[in-house]
């Protein structure tokens, strides 16, 4: 999706991103359930571009969200960003909910998740040194713990957010792609039916939904990414 | 600041924290700020009472807001909970700033100043291994980083948030005690007024601002809790 326009100009949202970032996934996926045409800056992985590092000098980090000229950095505060900045319409769903109590317990699970799965991934693809055994433990604790969330937040509906994606759907959502990508790296189960059943069942749906089906990336391809990954990092690391 | 009512029921709101927590003291300053009556209940160190346990089971730490029955953990969870259920009014100033941007790139450094300064007074205090030096290097050039963003954000007004304590000013405030305690348990200057002149300046409006003045713990009380609690860790680690 790209709203470059005719003269050149650069779109007024354009997202510094790669295909194979769960977080950049977030930012997508929010922008599509929004309706907001944006242009994609793929980053090249391995370097990091001019943009990238003006934008986000701090961490020099993908995703960073463009917007008429800001930058805001943070995949979980951009999408907090484009919930206020594009508030709920007809045609676009609000992403937070509006009741305090149900948007600080979306903000906890999402913490949770950036806490355990990030890292568990990273484990599980080899790129961060670890016990593999212990991280498919937590990241399966991690799942229990957030079927019992899914039960409470969904209240019988499709979603954490109720009728549509919400903050919590896109936040946990966004790793779906890796989580089966390091299953079948790993050879583990980590979305098992047999011990998430609603969250196994949330899960297609999620990768179903209009605004997921084409921005969510392959499981082979991730696979893939993941190999080549690694024997770039080993060769940066090799001694010259 | 207790709100018990006269027939003993628990009060409306109440916090489960301790005294010398950081993060504690993020919810205390903002009810302050709010003129929200609560009930401190005070954990004892070394133990977790079954309140706790059962009101923040996944992670067990303090602090837990209780607001009629309802918990809320994770402490810049609380601060967002607390400025959306008490909005801003006569007596009670706004926390986050109206505008996305600003509010963007407030939780930023909110999230910004939790990955540098719990693990940096934690490595400084003793309580977590770590390269002591690399933590003193690290800390101060967040603290520079952060002197760029309160000129950036306070466009020279007193706070981060402007013209009062908003949610920047008491996710890094809440550190003062801790970062003026580890100055003097590790012998090392952290807060230079030659190095970061209007943080340094913030800092000392900030510990007077009155929704503070009574609720930062002093640094020499941090320090001699800081020998204690090493003491209990060390003993509750020793061989039985």
């Amino acid at each position: 999706m790209s709203s470059t326009n005719s003269s050149g100009e650069p779109a007024a949202v354009r997202v510094v991103g790669g295909w194979a970032s769960p977080f950049v996934n977030r930012v997508v996926v929010a922008l599509k359930l929004k309706g907001v045409e944006h242009e994609m800056l793929q980053e090249t992985v391995g370097k990091k571009s001019e943009l990238l590092l003006r934008s986000n000098p701090v961490h020099k980090k993908i995703p960073v969200l463009l917007h008429h000229g800001k930058s805001i950095a943070e995949s979980l505060i951009i999408v907090e960003y484009i919930d206020e900045v594009w508030p709920a319409s007809d045609g676009a769903p609000a992403i937070l909910p509006r009741d305090p109590y149900c948007r600080a317990v979306e903000r906890f699970w999402a913490q949770y998740i950036d806490d355990k799965f990030p890292r568990g991934t990273r484990v599980l693809r080899g790129t961060v040194a670890g016990d593999k055994d212990g991280v498919v433990v937590e990241m399966s604790t991690a799942l229990k713990h957030l079927e019992e969330a899914f039960v409470k937040c969904s209240q019988g509906k499709q979603y954490f957010g109720g009728d549509n994606i919400g903050y919590l759907d896109i936040a946990l959502g966004s790793f779906l792609g890796w989580i089966k990508a390091v299953e079948k790296f790993a050879g583990v189960e980590l979305l098992d039916e047999a011990k998430v059943p609603n969250l196994a069942a949330w899960a297609d749906r999620f990768c179903a939904h209009p605004a997921v089906v084409d921005a969510m990336p392959d499981a082979d391809k991730l696979v893939e990414f993941a190999v080549k990954h690694a024997a770039l990092m080993k060769a940066l690391d090799a001694p010259k």
